[in-house]
C-alpha cells in the first residue's frame, strides 16, 4: 500500500447481517473493483440499521477515512436510515431531488401502477451530493465531497441490492473515484497459485523469507482444507513494471515449490485442470467410488464440456457391487478388507476395463464417523490409479476431521493423483530440499 | 437490545477478505449464535492481515467494546498476527503454553509427521488468557479477561477456518460469554421450516399476513435456489411460554403449508429427511445420474450411515452406458432422446432392477452451457422414480441458471421427488387453496 492511497472503508448496514441471516455480498465485490483500479480497501464495518449506532460509526468514519463507500439503508421504510444520518453527519440538508422523484413514479408508472407517497422519501438526497441514478430500483444513490466545514471524508452512497449496487457501482461511483483521487490506471494485481495435499506448514518453509521480501509484493498463504494458494498482489508503478516483477516471481515460486506442485492459478480448478489434460491428450475417464459415494465424479462433471472425456462412473458402496460392477475379486476383499490398496488398485483396473477408458481412479476408504477400527481407523483412505502403459498405482491416506472433511480431502487427493499420472509425474508430491534457501 | 446488553464487536482478520477474494463467513455464524443466547452484535469490522491497521482497529475496539471477537490470524505463517497484536494492545507477553504445544506436536504425530518449528508460534497465548483447544486443527484460540490495567473489553481469539472456528465457539466461547456477561439462559428461539421446489412468491401468498401477526414472533422467508425457509424467532419472556408459542406457529405454519410441503426442521436435510424413512422402512435405493454427474449420490451419501440403505449408484454420461448398465433400449434412446421422460423413467427402472433395490431415482437433463436446442433448451431436465408396487414416474423440469445452478436444482427435486415416493404423497406439490384465510 503506499503511503498516498487514500484510506477506504466501506460499510453495509442492515440487521439482517448483524443477526447473522444474510452475508454482505456486497463489499467484497466493491473491494475487488477497487483493488483492480489500484486502491486498496482499510476497513469493511457492517452495522445494524440503528440511527445511534450509524451516527457512531460514520461520524468516527468521517473524521479517519478518505473515502466512506456505504451499501443499503435507502429504501423507502422507516429502517432505511442512511440519508438522514449522512446528512447529519455531513451538516447538509436533505433536500428533494425532481429528477430522482420523476425517476421513481416513471418506474411506478412502467408497471401499470401509482408510487406510494412513502417511496418520496427515496428522492430526498444531502445538499449538495451528486445523484447517481438506479437503473434497476427506486433508490438514487449519491455522491458527496467534503465542504469547507465538516468532515473531511468524501461519502458514496449505493443501494443494498447487490444487482442495483454493482451496476451503479461500475457506471457511477468508480469513475467518480478514480477522478477524485487520481488514479490514472490499474496498477495492483493479484495472481493466486493453487497448490494441493501438500501442508501450509510444508510451504511455509520453503517460502517463508519471501514474506518480506520485496515491498511491492504482498506474498501470502491461503489454507483451505487440502488446498493452499500462494497469493501475490504485485504492486509496482506501472503494468510493465508488474509484467515484469510476475515473470520473476512466477519463476521464483515455482523453483521454489518444484516441479508439478503447483497446479494451476487463478480460476483453475483441480477437475479443469484435469480436464485440460485429458483433452489436450484426447484421452479418456472413468471414477469408481466407495467411500465418497460420488463426490469425485461429482467434480469433475462439474467442468462444462467434461462429456467429451467423462462417459460413466462407478459408485460401489456395497462389496457385492464392487465384485458385480468391476469384477474385484472376492478373495482379494476378503484377504485385504474393501479399505486395502489392493483393493484400490483393483478398482482402478477393474473400472478401466469394463469403461473401456484411458484412465481410471478409484476411492476407497472409511469416512466416519463410524465403521472405523484400531487397524482401519477413521480417515483410512486408499486411491487408486489405473492408466495407459501398465500403470497401476495406489496411495494411502490418513485424513483428520469429519466425515465430510474426509470425503471432500480424498476427492482433492485423488484428483491430483490422477493430474500427476496425466503429466508423468512422480504420483508422491516431492518438494526440492529446503537448504539452498534457508541458511542463506 | 436492553441497556444492560454487552457492546459487542467482532473483527475478522484477512486480506482476502478486503480484496474481494473472500466472503466472511465467520462474522454472521458469530452472530446468530450470540442472537440466539440474546446478545445482539453491535458491529462487524473486516480488516487486513497489517500489524498497523490491526493494531489501530483493535486499540479503537477495547475502548469502545464489552466483547471482542476476532477470527483468523492464528495461524503458523508470516501473515498470522492477532496474537502479537492482541498481546501488544492488552498489554501482555505471549508465553507458550505447553498443553497447546504438546497437543499440535500429537496431532501431526496422528499423521506419521513430525511439528514443523515453525507451528510452534500457535502455542503462544497472551499471559493471563485461558487456552480454548482446537479439536479440529492447530491454532488454539484464547480468552482473555480484562485486567486492572489495559482496555476494559473481553476478547476472545478464535481460528479463522469455519470448520474449526464454529466447534471451538460452541463449545469453548459461548460459556465462556454467558457466563461472563450473566446471561443465565436462551431467551431468542429460532426455529426453520424447510420447504423444497415450491416458489418463494407462491409460499408467500400462503403467509403474507403472518410477517406482522404478534410482536413476539419475527417472521421471515429465505429463498436459496429451489429451498425456501420459514424462519420464526420466538421472543416469549421464558422458556415455556416460547414453548406454547412454538406448539402453537408449528401448526399455523403446518397448515398453512399444506401436507407433505413442509420437509423438516433446523438440521433436517432433504438427503437426512430420505435416508431416515428409508431406514425406518427398512428398504433400499439407488441412483441413476446423467447430467448430474454423481451429485445426486454424493449428497446422498453426505448422510452418515448411509451405507445402509444405499449400495451403489450409476453415473452414465454416454448413451452407451446407459445402456450397457441400466440396459436403456437403444431404440427408446433414438426415438425420444437421452433428455425424455422416456429414457429417465428407463434409467429408474433398470438401475432399481440391475442393483436389486426397492427404490431408484434418476436424472438426465442437458445443464449447459453447451447442448441445448430450441426443442430441448438448457435447463430442461428430466427425473425418474421407481419403487416397489411398480410405481414408476417421471417428472418434467426446466430449471433457470447456470450450469452448476441447473445440477443443484435438478439434484434438490430428484430428493424431492423420492421422500414424495416414500411417504406416498401426491408426487408432484399440492398447495393449499388461499382463499380460506386471505380474505379475513
Amino acid at each position: 500500500m503506499s503511503t498516498t492511497d487514500p484510506v477506504i472503508w466501506i460499510f453495509s448496514t442492515g440487521t439482517e447481517i448483524l443477526q447473522g441471516h444474510a452475508t454482505d455480498r456486497n463489499s467484497p465485490t466493491i473491494s475487488g473493483r477497487l483493488l483492480e483500479a489500484g486502491l486498496p480497501t482499510a476497513r469493511h464495518v457492517a452495522i445494524a440499521d440503528r440511527a445511534d449506532a450509524l451516527q457512531e460509526a460514520l461520524t468516527e468514519a468521517s473524521a479517519r477515512a478518505d473515502l466512506i463507500i456505504t451499501t443499503g439503508g435507502l429504501g423507502p421504510t422507516g429502517d432505511d436510515l442512511n440519508r438522514h444520518v449522512v446528512a447529519a453527519v455531513w451538516g447538509r440538508a436533505l433536500v428533494e431531488d425532481p429528477d430522482s422523484l420523476e425517476r421513481i413514479r416513471a418506474r411506478y408508472q412502467r408497471r401499470g401502477r401509482v408510487m406510494p407517497e412513502s417511496n418520496r422519501v427515496q428522492a430526498l438526497i444531502p445538499a449538495g451530493a451528486e445523484v447517481l441514478p438506479n437503473e434497476n430500483g427506486t433508490a438514487p444513490g449519491f455522491y458527496l465531497e467534503p465542504g469547507p466545514d465538516g468532515p473531511r471524508a468524501t461519502l458514496i452512497a449505493l443501494p443494498g441490492p447487490p444487482r442495483e449496487m454493482a451496476p451503479m457501482l461500475d457506471k457511477e461511483a468508480l469513475p467518480r473515484i478514480l477522478r477524485r483521487f487520481g488514479v490514472e490506471r490499474v496498477r495492483f494485481r493479484a495472481i493466486n497459485y493453487h497448490t494441493a495435499c501438500i501442508a501450509e506448514s510444508a510451504i511455509n518453509e520453503l517460502v517463508h523469507d519471501l514474506f518480506a521480501y520485496d515491498e511491492r509484493v504482498n506474498f501470502a498463504l491461503l489454507a483451505k482444507m487440502s488446498l493452499v494458494d500462494i497469493r501475490l498482489t504485485l504492486m509496482a508503478r506501472d503494468e510493465a513494471a508488474n509484467d515484469e516483477l510476475q515473470a520473476r516471481w512466477e519463476a521464483l515460486v515455482r523453483e521454489r515449490l518444484g516441479e508439478y506442485n503447483i497446479f494451476g492459478c487463478d480460476n483453475d480448478t483441480l477437475e479443469s485442470v484435469v480436464g485440460g489434460l485429458l483433452r489436450e491428450r484426447r484421452q479418456t475417464l472413468t471414477t469408481a467410488e466407495s467411500c465418497t459415494g460420488g463426490r469425485l465424479a461429482g467434480r469433475i462433471t462439474d467442468v462444462a464440456g467434461s462429456s467429451e472425456y467423462f462417459r460413466e462412473g462407478f459408485i460401489t458402496y456395497a462389496n457385492e457391487a464392487k465384485m458385480a460392477r468391476m469384477g474385484v475379486m472376492p478373495d482379494l476383499l476378503a484377504q485385504f478388507g474393501a479399505v486395502s490398496a489392493e483393493v484400490a488398485e483393483a478398482m482402478a483396473t477393474g473400472a478401466r476395463e469394463v469403461a473401456g477408458t484411458d484412465w481410471a481412479v478409484s476411492i476407497t476408504g472409511i469416512a466416519g464417523p463410524g465403521g472405523g477400527s484400531p487397524d482401519k481407523p477413521v480417515g483410512l483412505v486408499y486411491l487408486g490409479l489405473a492408466g495407459p502403459d501398465g500403470i497401476v498405482h495406489s496411495r494411502r491416506h490418513h485424513f483428520l476431521g469429519d466425515r465430510a472433511d474426509v470425503r471432500h480431502q480424498a476427492v482433492v487427493a485423488a484428483l491430483d493423483l490422477l493430474r500427476r499420472g496425466l503429466l508423468g509425474a512422480p504420483l508422491d508430491p516431492v518438494l526440492p530440499a529446503q537448504a539452498a534457501h534457508q541458511d542463506r
